[in-house]
């Protein structure tokens, strides 16, 4: 018993090693959040540009740089991955870290289409390798909160969320079909996991979608009805051509949910007219993206995800990222995007 | 010249004479409306229960009552015959008086299904007898603002509206197949001549539902999306179980248009922000609905178009009830509801 105890304590008191692939600006920001935590130590970070790998390892204080992805599986002394390269590369990168039996968070979206994704999770799990979807709305303290709060109106009717930001439309990641083009993918995945938060991450009975494709293929625009086998629905629209209210609310008999803007990583929630705030840590440096200091959260889960064993994520398990995959392709395939894959 | 002045000036003193058919609540209120005009007479009543067209004729100082709608097609001294029936009822009431050459303004919606509004729409044309659907919300003031002023958010992208409210779950009429249940028909309309009204009465090239249906078959809460030839969209909800936002918005590239609740019937909208209030006029007695005095504007509507020899509104065409239409059995058949027609 006092060799276990001892054993626990040591687990505790150990440092999650993160290795990072690429040295864009979610990788900023997670990285930022990682060196603002105790227990949690970048050791690597890998960038097909080794400028930019070195720029961002003298700013974060990391020892090892490597010039290309693949190299980072050959890493021993890493306990898990993080994948915040563009969304194309997921598959390829994440693919290969797994096969090589390192465990990965990787951003949103997991890959660019359903096979993919498929595909990691059958590897994940035959491998017994751990591998999250970085969706990290659902490891805020604030969704915590939100799913607590179901009683207060009564039976839940339906769901509805909005993301549109008409500055995304400049953003080449969104928009070209080189870089992975997608309105959905991109900003539409935010959507699509509050409907499925909400009901308990369930699939749809019924799935009906219709979006604005530009000449390229890609998804600018989107309205998509989610019907649940309960009868209930969810309405969710996404844009990169104007700003919709980026908020998000659940109906219930006795009153509403209102998840304010920015719904995805919100400072405040609001339960029949009355609000409740939830500010967010501040981290060491500055980050990119409101309220980056929310990625913690996610960090800590998987941090008790491996220090458990865990090979797979109980508050966001893969069967939750699969039916994410399945609702996306089914938009997608309805609206007749024809995304670069 | 003189004799032709003459015949406009006494036409314009000359008041509308309407017919009314059904003594309920929505009679009420649009009578109240007309009583509260000059220029326009109520000189017959309607009812199936004669009790209630005596006590709705006393009220309302109606001279003649019938105890049948089936003798309002022999009036000789009205001019238009305005049908506040049940739902169910619209089609064959409507069918006999245009038949008989009568002009009518029918409440929404015209018919329970497609064939029926297209096949009274065939005999008014025929006939060359007036019948425009009762949407009262394009012609209020507060709606002839909102389509002036679209101008200045840029480029319309995409149009969202909700009509929700619990209370009306316990309503009969919305409920009950035997009564016309369905919850699409009788409030839905109002999201779909929204959507309608602003991507100017275009048909969409797609339409996507889900509803809730109760095992009677009645539709109870819906999600639709509408796509245009234009790639422009619509996300539009219905419930008659939770209490949905009942606002109404037109998204553009340079901001956004507010419609507020009840956005059918609203007092005011705002433009990037800018609230414009539009007060209604007072009438001569309590009404039922809110806001129910707007309902003036479409009745000074028919008497220009009966003064002016029309047999189509010009704002409210009959190809925008066909549309409005063909979208609802679109919506209803994808959503597998069973009405009772």
């Amino acid at each position: 018993m006092q060799s276990m105890a001892l054993l626990m304590f040591t687990s505790l008191m150990v440092s999650t090693r993160w290795g990072i692939i690429s040295a864009g600006k979610i990788s900023h920001d997670f990285v930022t959040c990682l060196r603002s935590l105790r227990d949690h130590e970048v050791v690597v970070v890998a960038a097909m540009n080794v400028t930019n790998a070195r720029k961002f390892a003298l700013l974060h204080k990391i020892e090892k740089v490597l010039d290309n992805y693949d190299d980072m599986a050959k890493q021993d002394n890493i306990d898990i991955v993080y994948c915040g390269s563009l969304n194309p590369q997921h598959y390829t990168v994440v693919k290969h870290l797994l096969e090589n039996g390192k465990p990965v968070l990787c951003e949103k979206p997991l890959t660019m289409c359903l096979e993919h994704t498929e595909e990691l999770v059958k590897i994940a799990r035959k491998n017994k390798t751990f591998l999250m979807e970085a969706i990290w709305s659902r490891f805020l303290p604030v969704y915590d909160e939100l799913q607590k709060r179901h009683s207060e109106i009564g039976e839940i009717h339906s769901v509805e969320a909005s993301f549109g930001l008409a500055e995304i439309g400049g953003v080449d990641r969104v928009t070209k079909p080189e870089l992975g083009g997608s309105s959905l993918l991109d900003i539409g995945i935010y959507v699509i996991h509050f409907a499925q938060l909400i009901f308990k991450d369930v699939y749809p009975s019924e799935i009906r979608a219709v979006g604005e494709i530009t000449p390229d293929g890609v998804d600018v625009q989107t309205c998509i009805s989610l019907k649940y086998p309960s009868g209930k629905l969810a309405s969710l629209t996404t844009s990169v051509l104007a700003d919709l209210p980026c908020e998000a609310t659940v109906f219930g008999s006795k009153g509403k949910i209102k998840v304010h803007k920015p719904f995805w990583c919100p400072d405040s929630i609001e339960v029949n007219g009355k609000t409740e705030t939830f500010p967010y840590p501040a981290t060491i440096g500055p980050c990119n993206y409101v309220n980056s200091s929310g990625l913690r959260y996610e960090a800590i889960h998987v941090r008790d995800c491996l220090n458990n064993g865990l090979a797979e994520s109980p508050i966001l398990p893969l069967e939750a990222t699969l039916n994410m995959a399945r609702i996306m392709q089914s938009c997608l395939d309805q609206m007749g995007a024809k995304l670069k894959i």
